[in-house]
């Protein structure tokens, strides 16, 4: 079992290692970063790289696909290479997944038509742009697809996920070793329960101009 | 206000990125990964390094100070040139957190003593031989310093500081931007929690043998 992280310049951090931390713990499975070309690739807040050991021609048919969103997901579903790479993968793969605006780059690539699928809620515009209609849920499963809405949502994504591939005792045990029991001190994490004002704040920003990891 | 984020040798991904991916958004706020030297770091699970892009020395005054666990959270706390740092930086900061087994390195340079702290449920035994009674709670404030449990409830940790260092409103556009509004499929994620039957054989594990990032 190979799984792929895919990077590009201004990924998401959170969107990649959230999934990555609890996927790459099943056991057997080798996990790889991949980029275009081996080597540091910096995310979208400018502080972190991480190393993509192995570039997309590498690594040409892993079993898991995981595409992280990230500002420049709106450069990335335009680039060929990364295109190509990733249908290719997705002709043998087993789970081709997505975090965030991860979903835009799998839907470039068509690997989404007549899918259903989700991504961040401030992205649902460019999603039904490219002819995908966001379901609103936190993970989509449809076929061996799967999408998940905005950044932390991945963490949630990985363990559906470990409970398809390895059985709920296998997900479980990843679980409580992450010690994965949320308890956010606010209850702000969708559009549907933060604060009206912060919302229609985020809302009205237009979308080049939107933020880090949206 | 300047955030340090510590690496070493097979940290914890998730350790790190999961608070640094919130605390990064803090508006005005300067990231930096340290290390003993810049460069790449690689984690527990040895498919994944991150880069420093400062060693220690470069850094020697941040105003947040953020430690990750890992397995190899029992070298760290022994090596001098850390845990000089941690000291120097410790004078200075306004904030000293930690995740998971991170805090084993803080109780160790000696800055927990007489604290309330904790750390990943299968540390408490190692938490306590450092003098630390452990609280059990997810995340623990004892004036500047800020311990939190296993792997990603560091996530939960960075919300509680957003809001004590910019307030609830942005602590609450930053779960919203970052979607943190959590749906688990299992309930696994404590000891209190998780079957019993897999807690008990977690339980049985050496110290020495415990898993990556535990």
């Amino acid at each position: 079992m190979q799984i792929a992280v895919l990077l590009y310049d201004r990924f998401t951090t959170l969107d990649a290692v959230g999934p990555y931390e609890l996927l790459a713990r099943l056991p057997g499975a080798e996990t790889v970063f991949v980029a275009k070309e081996a080597g540091p690739v910096r995310n979208d807040q400018g502080s972190l790289a991480l190393v993509a050991d192995r570039s997309l021609a590498e690594v040409p048919r892993p079993d898991i696909v995981l595409v992280p969103g990230g500002p420049d997901a709106r450069v990335a579903m335009h680039d060929r290479e990364t295109l190509d790479w990733l249908r290719t993968a997705d002709a043998t793969s087993t789970w081709t997944t997505s975090v965030c605006t991860g979903s835009l780059i799998l839907a470039s690539a068509g690997l989404l038509k007549d899918r259903r699928a989700t991504t961040h809620w401030l992205a649902f515009d460019e999603l039904r742009a490219l002819g995908v209609e966001p379901t609103g849920e936190r993970v989509v499963f449809d076929g061996k697809y799967v999408t998940a809405a905005g950044v932390s949502s991945g963490i949630d994504m990985a363990l559906h996920l470990l409970g398809r591939i390895a059985g709920d005792e296998t997900a479980q045990t990843i679980q409580l070793l992450t010690e994965y029991d949320p308890q956010p001190p606010y209850d702000a994490g969708s559009p549907e329960k933060a604060p009206a004002a912060i919302v229609a704040r985020w809302r009205s920003v237009r979308t080049e101009d939107l933020p880090q990891g949206s």
